[in-house]
């Protein structure tokens, strides 16, 4: 196949280079939410918004949203976005690769000067990653109407408010404005959001893209495994209650686990010894077990049957358990009509069709409560992302270009 | 069986409880090195000793010795003893318990009249644990003449150098003194030392005292395992390089190691996961081994099969493996012909006979270095120690005194 968008590919890379560069380290990326460098990307962003005609927004809390009118008035509105914020010491494709790929189709609708029937807006976060008050997605909170006002007395590590943050960006921290969806449903013909992929299926199948299925569900529990101290020269082995022994099996049950339930995955991510001496047999472990899978009937099940593992684990070896579930969400799935038109796209780009769920979370899961929601990932090199390593190919850049000017026209033809 | 020396263990109980009251810190047992609390320990002792008609030294370590004449100019000298230092929050019972049962047989030889042919020298060694310099066995190095006096160099957590705690204690550091043996070895009979077991093995086979054969070989290697972080969510499971699972298998290949091979044991007893966030597969595992068997020959080839256990586990997961050895003492065995005279007291007590190894080490390791060693293990609860819960029963006791009373008479039935 020809590969096209080359340039336009080129451009939305330059211009990550460039967005990379508003931060508040020097020497990496770090942009927290109503940070001056949000400031200087907003003003970059919409001079180029403004280049193509959008008009352009900044909401109450501090979302961009640029909008491309359509050829009818009072026609629905397809929302495009990603976020602009940042986790310290950042990559320069986690979000911004989004905005400025859905800013490279609009660029390509107006040079060919053929307006769609439907407007589009594209929408520039203002938070998702959470960095600086630790509450994640709070840009697409707001623009659905879904914020949690009580957010608003967080501090962060300076000791300054969420409203005065809002308030000194220039934002409005009215509770009843943020709890406010800007759209009505009925307006609005979804919701798209490319991203990089953050892990290493795309590279390990060499495909520069893929439809999204949903973002998958996801349950975290901590786990205490209580056994017995004891002197690591003196106690006999047969004597012990070794709690790290119940530990290790632990860990092992949990891969085996992911390994043998197909698109399951299951992480201990901590583990902690006590007392933690060359010379005392531990005798307190405390770990996490994160478990994600799409269905969310088969992701409870496998972790009920961890935790009945945990506890024939620790029976066995007279180790006392005890577990704490700190968090379960369910999954979100992409709208089946949306994920079907992108695949679609692929198809008609001549691009094969790889469909997988996202394993972490994303916009899209708060913009799914107020429209329909569909994702398009782009490979990443080794996976590996909130890293400054984040890297993308130019050409996987130009193919979601291309596919996402084919996803427009394919929605265009549906609204004749 | 008739307990004797019912009495003589109240005693040495009260002796403890009051002993314990001289500390460094109000509330618990902390007596560092040359710390004022060990001048009070020694005027009490010194007291008691004297009571008897002992004479009293304290060396230039700041080592305790009390001599009980024999009948016999120019016999030889028993040596009796443990140490007079502890662990920060300790028990009661650790070193101290050995010099006051020590004590309790003299007091019986006192009263009964009847001086043995042989010298008997009791001592409270300065420091074994080592807690003040991070450097252990300082006394009985010093008495031995074996001491590094690199080590006068070391400063305590204050600052305070080794050379000037042993001067304002009223000792004498100069190097030529404490690298000088205080005996000849032609001028000794040996040194036996009473010790709680600091393990629970007594207490499961209902014993009170056990002979030890021997002070156990010993190893410490650190190993570091080496993944590849990533996102719980996104990595699926066969394209991870977990470094914590790695781990995990190898704690039970330890584990496993030390139940299959008699008389070894093996611990894991520090392991540290990084990065440790619960939604990031672990890349980094740091842990440490550490294993022990009387036969330093079947020890060092366990070691040597961990290590390549390790290997192939981490092989398998494409897991990098590097390993340090950091410690490795050879067994000191104690002395066949005091073991087995510690054999004959027990039976000539009606005592069952029970030998083990000692699983810890002891002054004993650096006594060998003199004489003939050997050590009489007395039950204690739980097999707990370096702990206040440390506890031993007035019973044990008395049967550790009455056990050194028959090990006495049959020394001098040996030197007529």
């Amino acid at each position: 196949m020809t590969i096209t968008n080359q340039a336009s590919a080129q451009t939305v890379l330059d211009r990550c280079d460039l967005l990379a560069s508003f931060s508040e380290e020097a020497g990496c990326i770090t942009r927290r939410f109503a940070s001056p460098p949000m400031h200087e990307v907003h003003a970059v962003i919409t001079s180029w918004m403004r280049d193509i005609g959008m008009t352009v927004d900044i909401d109450a809390m501090g979302n961009l949203i640029g909008r491309y009118a359509g050829s009818q008035r009072n026609a629905k509105t397809l929302l495009l976005g990603s976020h602009l914020d940042t986790v310290r010491n950042a990559g320069k494709y986690d979000g911004l690769l989004g905005v400025m790929v859905a800013l490279a189709s609009l660029e390509n609708l107006h040079a060919q000067g053929r307006p769609l029937p439907f407007s589009i807006e594209l929408i520039g976060f203002a938070d998702e990653e959470g960095l600086r008050y630790q509450s994640v997605y709070i840009g697409s909170k707001a623009i659905t109407g879904t914020f949690d006002p009580r957010d608003l007395t967080l501090r962060d590590a300076d000791g300054i408010s969420f409203a005065d943050a809002i308030r000194s960006f220039g934002g409005n921290p009215d509770p009843a404005v943020l709890t406010t969806p800007r759209w009505r449903r009925e307006e609005l013909l979804g919701y798209c959001e490319v991203h990089i992929e953050q892990g290493p299926v795309l590279e390990a199948r060499d495909l520069p893209l893929a439809v999204v299925s949903g973002i998958v569900g996801q349950q975290r529990i901590l786990f205490s495994l209580q056994g017995e101290p004891g002197h690591a020269g003196t106690l006999p082995m047969d004597l012990r209650h070794d709690a790290l022994c119940a530990a290790a099996e632990f860990v092992l049950a949990a891969e085996k686990m992911g390994r043998d339930v197909s698109g399951l995955v299951a992480t201990v991510g901590q583990l902690q010894v006590q007392p933690g001496a060359a010379n005392v047999v531990p005798s307190l472990i405390n770990l996490s077990l994160d478990i994600r899978h799409e269905d969310d009937r088969l992701r409870n099940a496998s972790a009920s049957q961890l935790c009945q593992q945990a506890r024939q684990i620790c029976e066995k070896r007279g180790i006392s358990l005890t577990w704490q579930p700190v968090q379960n969400s369910q999954t979100v799935p992409c709208s089946p009509r949306l994920v079907q038109r992108w695949q679609q796209a692929l198809t008609q780009e001549t691009y094969p069709v790889f469909t997988l769920p996202s394993g972490a979370g994303h916009d899209t899961v708060i913009m799914s409560a107020l429209t329909d929601v569909a994702m398009l990932f782009v490979r990443c090199r080794a996976g590996i992302s909130h890293n400054p390593a984040e890297s993308v190919q130019r050409e996987d850049v130009a193919a979601a270009i291309t596919v996402l000017d084919r996803y427009l026209q394919i929605t265009a033809k549906e609204q004749e």
